[in-house]
């Protein structure tokens, strides 16, 4: 008989995140509970409880995994990994119970947004469209504006997790060398990878393009503060793609008002972004809400690795395409916010 | 003695042409006359007419061939090889003098734009730059509006010159299947290429991006005209890249305004383009001003190839760098325009 | 004050494995116990017992892991992981002691001799050079002896582990389309990797290239037997290169000599290979004394990857060049021999 | 009415260069005469002269090209450019008679085998095969007899034709860095394909593998004499794939005898090899009867690009596969033997 596996999208819906195959290949491996677009009651988790194998869901809103006794997989289709808040990580790797991430399925249209909006900002794209809307237009060979292309120029990366490992393939035709701050792993491990490990302050001082690319966490807030922005060159494009949370945004809106450097944003500390916000008007930047991710193809992409993952694990295989939580990683990011 | 190599920049400059660097080299093994920013008068170049080994020039203003007798190259820094309507170059064939343009210089810069241009079409970069500068800004993960990512997508190419052969590396992280139309080009030749080649209805219908990127000819005016346009999918995106000769424009203009397809235009059959031109207020479109090629580091790479190649003519050697006038291309071309 | 760590290396030699940079910086940043050739003596285990952070050891022969309560890590330094059989697995779980094998230190090395020995047989390097030295030699063109080229030809693999990995992006340039055969991965999986999941009878009937790459198992002992060695076409290479567990060898050395297909050879059921072994004599193949992962290059990789993960385990990270332990795989090893 | 194409085989075979959907394919664009196995007499070339377009022949026996009015291409299946002393290409030149060399089609195989030989030798291949043969067998993974991994190591290349441009791929997964010794091109041109200039006594000192594959000149020969082998590290492989011509073979014989470095060996000043050559008894060398292009799959190859480019011909079009010849080159290769 099939084991039993709870799909409860929350704050996603189900047409989404699944392809009709994707969950039809769910339903012959599994039997599948719940899949609604409203949020399972408790009293339906409670009626599954000691039988489920695996939840899938959009967060972890459960209680102890101790009431599940069979449980073996929890996987997460949010974005994230479930704050330790609210799941207890520690009882999951005793028991065994693997805690999976979607996240790797926003990889490849994050990246490619995030090579979008380095070459808009370097080439101008948004800012000769508007122009020409004005009726304007920069026709004149003699004057480029500063513009400058990708190839061979230096790259840094802050934070080399799964976005960065899917924007390094985009690049490599351009030749970009890599450098990479990101504290979290090994110098002997980035070279490795075809990257140089930095510190901080070289990446930023020395790069024409710099990715914001790390996952937040207690230690990164606000890391780059007035002092390290000020460490940009000011023929570089700064581009702010995981999170607003490692950037003091203020300065950052201050500092590309003045011209100091250029940059494409694509995450706020407020979300929408509040109507009277000074970054707004600011010229030297593109502007974009929130939408590396926020495509049909890549939610539906979740779907896909989720029920691949799921069916490698009811073989008793380990998962192969989610991210699992490292009990290292878990503990040192500590009690991360956005 | 060092043999004598005209310079005559003509609309262009020595200094956005050769960095000092390259100027110097060229010093190094040629006797360079002229090299200034005024257009080389009569009389000098009757001066030195008889010696003259090579002319680097921005286009062919110097009448027969046979009045340099020892003229064994001419090597044009405009962007495309001289019109036969001033240059014999059936005389050229028959003596053995090589005939070389440095549009090769432009290639990589005029294909980041390409994928700068598809991808800001396709992820909606300008537009959503625009809105968020008015105030408005899709914030909602429900909504994409139709953005699409570039991966796995069929790509389809009219012309595959030098512009083709520098964009499809970029291509590559995305695994796009590319199915070409080029006239010029036997089917057999192509599939060793790694493209599929296609007669344009099927690279127009079957293409989510579609590129133009063919040299103008004779042949090919207006080639793309509402019956071929008619053939683009709706979720296509059309990038208007190499020359506006290929198109209707008129017909182009009227499509994207109906919401037909999405795209993408860096070249006007009029530029600037003029104040009232219909597509000014165009939503379905990115536009830019003849930039793609435009940009510093494009124009210092003609010298550093024009330098490069002269030195190994100079050596005795084939160019390497430049394009050389195939017999066979510039009889097809006939008497292109535009 | 810095944390203990035992290095024991057991059958292989501290020179061999360390090189002196990497052994310093072992030392940097660990405190390193033992770390001498001959085994380290059960007293002095028994004297670090309970302080002992990490074992690197070239095998696990120190008894139940609960001896060592500080223990957070078993790096093994043999060539494959612990058997079940010494060492406790499910308590290493429990309680979150990582264990690692170093055999991604092998990866590069057999994967070229992979590489060489297929080359090799399909262009008859060894035949050859017999033949000449023998005062023959084919030196005419209009005979080739059956020979054939790489590129294109279908590519079989059995297994898809490590050595899969390394062996993959090394035929990369002959353009190979490759299928697998590998019942501890999901075809979903397989296909992201841009491989083909086909059955072991597809594989061994459509392959010019097979490639025996799986890790010995209970399930894969004698998996190619008398029925799934004749699908192999006459026009074959069949490369044995991670165990001859997988195969009937008795059966393999008849097909071979009675010139069913061609093949090499770098592992055998007893080894060194009897002096009277019937393969020995058989024309259809290239002979190797199990040298794919054997060359100094490749032990002092194992130094470098544990020298790299002990650092990350020491600093709070996970590690990322050796193998972890997943307790999926480990189950379904079950009692793997030979 | 098709155009008349003089198909001549010559000392190859109709079969051996052309599949039969090649030849069809011919066939249905051009009227073919001839197509025989033996040689065309001269009364049938005396009956096609005044008509003929192209003549497709393993080599020029057909005297002054004026005797060919229509004639507008040669293309040679032998593998090298006709002799100056047979074929007068200035005469070609002056005419635009495109004279095309089927060199490229043996490109892939010989890189392949240049890597084969390679590989075997740092690895031992047939020196291992060998001694299991005669009961021996080195299966002591303490002792690994100077074999060693490509992965890294710095390769030279004596000439950077089409060999160096098909091999130079299949090296990319090893990551090696190339230094490449060619008087015939820029140091400019060398750097934009991706490899380093180098003198020869550099590339000769600081490789590990040399791969001699330039094409013979009257200035290359024995320009490896025992001065520049003296050069070669102890460490260093040599592989002697494109021509004996370019190197003192006694000097070689004996320095591989001496077991000053160890080779590989495609070519011979003589072949057949004479029987009582003393490098059939030298041990640090893998020998090979010339056979690196000598493949059913090279020889069809031919045929190929034969058939692609006279299409493109007669279409008015550039060939585009097969090697157009250079004036330039022409006039340096001068009086090439060997």
């Amino acid at each position: 008989m099939a084991e039993k596996v709870i799909v409860d999208p929350l704050f996603r819906t189900m047409e989404n995140v699944y392809s009709p195959e994707d969950l039809a290949r769910l339903r012959s491996f599994a039997e599948v509970v719940w899949a609604r677009n409203d949020p399972m009651p408790a009293e339906e988790v409670e009626a599954y409880r000691e039988e489920v194998t695996a939840i899938i869901a959009g967060y972890w809103k459960y209680g102890s995994v101790d009431r599940f006794p069979r449980l073996r997989a929890i996987l997460e289709t949010g974005g994230g990994f479930p704050s330790p808040a609210s799941l207890d990580y520690e009882a999951c790797f005793r028991r065994g119970v693997r805690v999976l991430s979607c996240a790797p399925a926003f990889g490849p249209a994050v990246a490619e947004m995030g090579l979008a909006l380095a070459l808009a900002s370097a080439r101008q794209i948004a800012e000769t469209d508007a122009a020409i809307r004005r009726g304007e237009g920069n026709w004149s060979h003699a004057e480029f504006g500063g513009t400058f292309l990708m190839y061979d120029k230096p790259v840094g990366f802050i934070g080399y997790g799964g976005l960065a490992r899917s924007l390094k393939p985009l690049l490599a035709p351009f030749r970009c060398p890599i450098s990479v701050h990101d504290p979290w792993l090994t110098d002997a491990y980035l070279r490795t990878q075809g990257v140089t490990p930095a510190d901080l302050d070289t990446v930023l001082s020395s790069s024409r393009f710099i990715f914001v690319l790390a996952v937040p966490s207690a230690s990164n807030r606000a890391l780059l503060d007035r002092e390290k922005l000020s460490l940009i060159r000011p023929d570089a494009v700064f581009v702010l793609l995981s999170r607003a949370h490692l950037v003091d945004f203020d300065i950052l809106t201050e500092f590309l008002a003045e011209g100091r450097f250029r940059g494409a944003v694509d995450v706020y500390p407020e979300e929408p972004l509040p109507q009277g916000h000074p970054i707004r008007n600011v010229p030297n930047v593109v502007l974009s809400s929130h939408r590396a991710g926020a495509t049909g193809e890549a939610l539906r992409n979740i779907g896909r690795i989720v029920v691949n993952d799921m069916e490698a694990i009811l073989r008793g295989l380990p998962p192969q395409e989610m991210q699992t939580a490292q009990p290292e990683f878990i503990r040192m990011r500590g009690q991360a916010t956005s």
